[in-house]
């Protein structure tokens, strides 16, 4: 198969028709007729960076691009219109693995409704993939940006957190996992589904939900949706680490966002992950990243219409903070204990060098 | 700096204010109003695959990277709108050098009115540039796609062919470009400019501009913009090389392309690089790609209108064949030269191994 062909073989595995979308890929652009406003975002993942082949199968791999970069558009309470993809391929890549690939992005743009518009094939030394998405709204005011956070709003979080990377642990730390388990790593394989569990152990649903976490987020469009229908004046998807996101809220929005830590929502399962790695829990929550979470400002009488929403969704939207004006410290957001003990407000850099994952 | 230290430093130095641009970088998506139709094109560049940075320089790569991008909005005749850049950086890369990158990019940029809206950085084995361009007209069908070229049209070409393809034997094969200048590698730095030279010789200036051809393409968008008010009812910009460029609207308008290879306008100079490289300077015409001229079909009663509005913007319009019915052989393209004899149709495939330029 050549560019084409391929090219030919993996547009007809991908949902390619949407509403606005009048010409899809195969000319030189596509062509949409929006009507109204267009949210524009782009997100990569590269192989050794982002993702490792040894731990995360090339539909794992495929979902997780296309989830995350669907997450942005969540975060501004868009509807999920177009996605574009750039697929660098290493040489010793197969068509069948590829199509894999495809096939991952498709079932993600099935399930959220976004068509596969355009995209482009190349050869790259590892695996690379770059996904622009658009979303959409009626009017430009209707997107929820990160900067509206006004003091008097109440913090709120959707679902748990702490998940992604605790699932992290478990897929990149074999004998930390076996810890986690109350087991040694040569007792995992017969490891009793009825045996009662220390309170720190991990059972095997949660930890199954933990590594699904982490290499299957799914984007919360609808989440998204629901707090800017209700409301929310600023929103962030959790990506680098509540703590971080945060942090960029309340700079967009000139503002001190204060966070009771003991309030966060934490996944179940993290507290075992997190004893066995002698960690802290609340640094996996507040830190991690990757939970894919929405976290967003909203006037306090607009938070208990917002929560039905989301229970009605099947998920939690709880309480964690508010905001306050900036004062002269300047805007930040600040975790607090409920001892009064601040904690230490760490994002998540990309060109840190960390471990791969 | 940090991540979003260099983002800001980056974000300082690129156009980012756009018509239609309510928000840009920075927030967890764009935001636009187009008002009309969006036409939206993805490329990438690789390291080894696309380019070498022994021959380009980083604001090069830059340039080239938004430009290609560009070219095909240019074919669909589009008003360029807006960018989004992911940028792969390697390990030993400086700060510097991406801020070089990125000025490259501005300044096409701002010779395009095109507004950089966002992006995303993160570390890569090699430099990888992941660009998305999105343009505008009123209406869907103003916008001219491959597919619309009907028997009876005329073919034309702007601008000249070959060069880039010659530029690429000028930068990767010193012997042969000596050769070419009809001068030993080691007479190159004393080369006589006011010399007499041979026919088949290149001069200095047309070396200059077949490299610059290679390195630093135009996006033909006011072209582009001409044809399509002119009545262009297909269009491509080549850069697989004509032959093949010329099948893919072949295919997509389901008609005969049949092509003159004797009107190709060929660069000043080709004809020189392709006598020292024993090769047909038609095959690095109609093969060599990268050109990035725009291939349209037209009425016939459009072409003098079309060929005055090129003037005007300073490039010839050449009319190098026309279109017909598939008939039961299929849609294809056929170059053939006066004598009849029919040239084989190449194309460029980006997937089959190839040395790095």
């Amino acid at each position: 198969m050549g560019e084409f062909e391929l090219l030919a073989a993996l547009r007809e595995r991908l949902p390619t028709a949407g509403p606005r979308l009048v010409l899809g890929s195969g000319d030189d652009a596509a062509i949409t007729v929006p009507g109204g406003a267009v949210a524009t975002s782009v997100d990569a993942l590269v192989e050794g960076v982002h993702f490792r082949r040894e731990t995360a199968s090339l539909r794992q791999i495929g979902r997780k691009a296309l989830s995350t970069a669907l997450s942005d558009l969540a975060a501004m309470g868009a509807e999920a219109g177009e996605a574009y993809i750039v697929l660098g391929a290493p040489e010793g890549m197969s068509e069948a693995e590829l199509l894999e690939l495809g096939e991952g992005m498709a079932a993600v743009a099935g399930e959220t409704g976004t068509a596969i518009a355009g995209g482009d094939l190349t050869r790259a030394p590892v695996l690379t993939l770059a996904v622009t998405v658009t979303g959409y709204a009626a009017r430009a005011e209707d997107f929820v940006t990160r900067g509206g956070a006004r003091p008097g709003n109440a913090l709120v979080v959707t679902g748990e957190l702490g998940g992604a990377a605790a699932g992290l642990v478990l897929i990149e730390e074999p004998g930390l996992a076996a810890a986690a388990f109350g087991a040694d790593a040569t007792d995992l394989a017969t490891f009793d589904r009825g045996k009662q569990a220390r309170p720190r152990d991990l059972d095997l649903v949660s930890a199954d939900a933990l590594r699904r976490r982490q290499l299957d987020p799914t984007p919360l469009l609808a989440a998204g949706h629901a707090l800017a229908e209700a409301g929310a004046t600023a929103m962030i998807d959790v990506s680098d680490g509540l703590a971080g996101d945060a942090n960029h809220v309340a700079v967009a929005s000139d503002a001190l966002l204060t966070i009771d830590a003991d309030a966060l929502p934490i996944a179940p399962g993290v507290a075992a992950i997190a004893a066995a790695a002698d960690r802290d829990p609340l640094e996996l929550a507040a830190s991690g990243g990757e939970d894919y979470e929405l976290f967003a400002a909203l006037p306090p009488d607009a938070v208990v219409a917002a929560q039905r929403a989301l229970v009605a969704l099947g998920m939690p939207l709880t309480v964690i903070g508010q905001v306050e004006s900036a004062g002269i410290a300047g805007p930040r957001a600040e975790l607090r204990r409920r001892g009064g003990e601040a904690l230490p407000s760490r994002g998540f850099d990309q060109l840190r060098p960390r471990k791969p994952r």
